[in-house]
């Protein structure tokens, strides 16, 4: 009897099932996942917010006022662009008298993330080059990952570094001046100066990410890029090359997704043609929410006592690491952010070894090799402070301190 | 006296300022906002709801409540794929004796349009090959510009279509089956299985986009792609090729911006590492409202009085245009969606000319060109039926037949 052909569904042709860019995404978030679930870790590895700094009970009293006064907006679509009336209090924010801005410089957006993939929606072509800082924001390297950038390093503290050459020929330049993630570094005024400069003079966009300001426990902040570029369009308006990211998830709650765009009118109309074809809108009910916090004065009452946790957490960190880790590591004490930054003394000690051996032994930290995209740099740690309180942040120090003697003796 | 060099910062290099994929970006939202802003006009263009819809109260109740109750979800972040919790009831919502699926096949998004822009970064070389009916929905294609696609027509209605042939090689197949955006059309149950079958055996990922589904007006609904597709791992779950896309903004509010999608594990999987790096995670917020929303019964309550206020609309409408236009259109009563389709019965009337003199006349429609993207269809229209009163649908359609009569006669 012949054999009749197979009805069950083979597949005829074997086309790859995902885009190439998939092929180099980091697992470091689903590695941080995994060992999240590990019970009684102390997790040091995250950028994330004192859970107890969310003003529950004035936001939830907020979100039903809004809905019920303004229904339309909080329900139904709002203008790509945003809430006209978030769009012009955040104008008002940001300006001073040497910065003018207005609404038409003020895109609303789902994030500081969605900020990223949209200024690189708008930028970069695949395969494009990007100058940037590093080590550096993991966040905006995945962001930029499905247009396989080409990444340039900025060596800001080599004597011989050149901004105007570095700069030319760039898609975009990155830089997060205020308390860089991961390193905590401040970018003083006058490279400040430089890089507009150099951005002004290349025609090169400079993306100034500052998802940190409202987190400075020392010392006067210092002027944003932004302002020092500021370069005013006839009506009144800026037009720099400076694309300002902010948003209101460290000042505020990150679980309500807004964040915003400062930059010349001609980029906030390409940057909303590309939200058109990543989310249509943002959700108005958040974007209202976050108004009311502002015209009520909630975000500007809760910031003193945010501060204040964080630098003595931030204090707490450095003084347990200063007792046992100074043998092996070196820092500086950051004057604001979430996180500091320890380079081993030794070269030869592998980071990436030593977060395997702190997971074991109940401390979870982030290591150096995620921060670039060479993986090279594998022999500092970063440590976040604000997500623990000061015994918990000891008490993992000292388990750091114990995977650093594992690592190097083969004993704790 | 010698001159100086000047110290003004000119640019020194002049590189293209924008991604080159921006020249394309269509001009149909800007158009449709000018119009809008015209006193009196009556919009039969957009796809909007109508507000009253909203169920304003208990929305804000909601709000309040879930903040009260949950506030780390609501304020801090969620996992990138989504409220473990709504996962699973969105899982439970389409599951079927013929179709088991798990928390691992569904992904949560920020909106319908967000799906789309994710299933676009990790299924679309740059350059690569999209098959889909036209004409088709305006916001897929602006989704997936950054990705510079080329399109392959699916002709459906034509009796020499092959689904295998016209799958292979493709990077993605996209269809709207219930009452497409913008034609109204219903894909009928023998074509589905065709294509689930063609999927099936090309290995080409078949993209149902479904935001219509609970805008049914006449008859029963017919099975989902995804139900057709049902193939399961071992531990029970979805692993078909069909990317199924809903959300909540057709039978509760758009404003909340949640969709999700339900796919393989795999798939679901890529997704989630793409929305890492396009917002990080969506608001736990909106996501919990959309929960409650669920678990109260308000969405399923809300369902029935939507659907009697659509038909009314739908069949005013229809009965305004067999009044007014049929000697110039025809069209067929669409079962569903929010759109008729009308197309001109002698060819060479001009509706991109049609919408510029009905909007000089008071009423704005949608013109069959700007949905595709060969602009090969001239001489059709898309009218809105679910944001206006039966009798502003009535008037609008006369001012329709007048804009026609002063298009072929230089008169109305």
């Amino acid at each position: 009897m012949t054999k009749l052909p197979s009805c069950t569904a083979e597949p005829i042709a074997a086309a790859p099932r995902f885009a190439s860019w998939l092929a180099t995404k980091n697992d470091l978030t689903a590695r941080f996942v995994a060992a999240g679930r590990i019970p009684g870790l102390i997790n040091l590895a995250g950028g994330l917010p004192e859970p107890t700094t969310f003003p529950t009970e004035e936001l939830a009293t907020i979100a039903r006022e809004v809905i019920l006064k303004h229904p339309q907006d909080c329900l139904g679509y709002v203008p790509t662009d945003g809430l006209p009336e978030l769009r012009d209090a955040i104008a008002a924010r940001y300006s001073s008298p040497a910065l003018q801005l207005r609404r038409e410089n003020v895109l609303l957006t789902a994030s500081g993330t969605q900020s990223l993939d949209l200024v690189g929606k708008v930028l970069i072509e695949q395969g494009g080059v990007i100058a940037a800082q590093f080590p550096s924001y993991v966040g905006a390297m995945d962001a930029w990952r499905p247009r396989a950038p080409q990444y340039r390093d900025l060596l800001l503290d080599d004597p011989a570094f050149d901004p105007l050459s570095s700069f030319e020929g760039a898609q975009l330049v990155y830089s997060v001046p205020n308390f860089s993630n991961p390193t905590g570094k401040l970018v003083g005024v006058a490279m400040r100066k430089a890089m507009v400069n150099a951005a002004q003079r290349t025609g090169v966009w400079l993306v100034e990410d500052d998802p940190y300001c409202a987190l400075q426990y020392d010392g006067a902040p210092l002027p944003r890029m932004l302002e020092l570029s500021a370069q005013h369009t006839r009506e009144g308006g800026y037009e720099g090359p400076v694309v300002h990211l902010g948003s209101v998830s460290k000042e505020l709650a990150p679980g309500l997704r807004v964040g915003w765009v400062i930059a010349a009118p001609e980029m906030i109309q390409m940057l909303t043609a590309a939200k058109q074809g990543a989310d249509l809108c943002s959700s108005g009910l958040n974007q209202r929410i976050v108004l009311a916090s502002m015209e009520s004065g909630l975000i500007d009452r809760m910031r003193p006592p945010i501060v204040d946790l964080y630098r003595e957490r931030r204090d707490a960190l450095c003084a347990a690491m200063a007792e046992h880790l100074s043998e092996w590591f070196e820092w500086e004490v950051p004057v604001g952010g979430m996180f500091v930054w320890a380079t081993a003394r030794d070269a030869s000690i592998d980071t990436d070894r030593l977060v395997s051996i702190g997971t074991e032994v109940g401390v979870l930290v982030g290591p150096s090799s995620v921060f670039d995209p060479w993986r090279k740099n594998r022999s500092a740690l970063r440590l976040n402070f604000t997500a623990n309180s000061p015994e918990r942040l000891a008490e993992g120090v000292r388990r750091l301190a114990n995977a650093v003697r594992k690592l190097r003796f083969g004993t704790a």
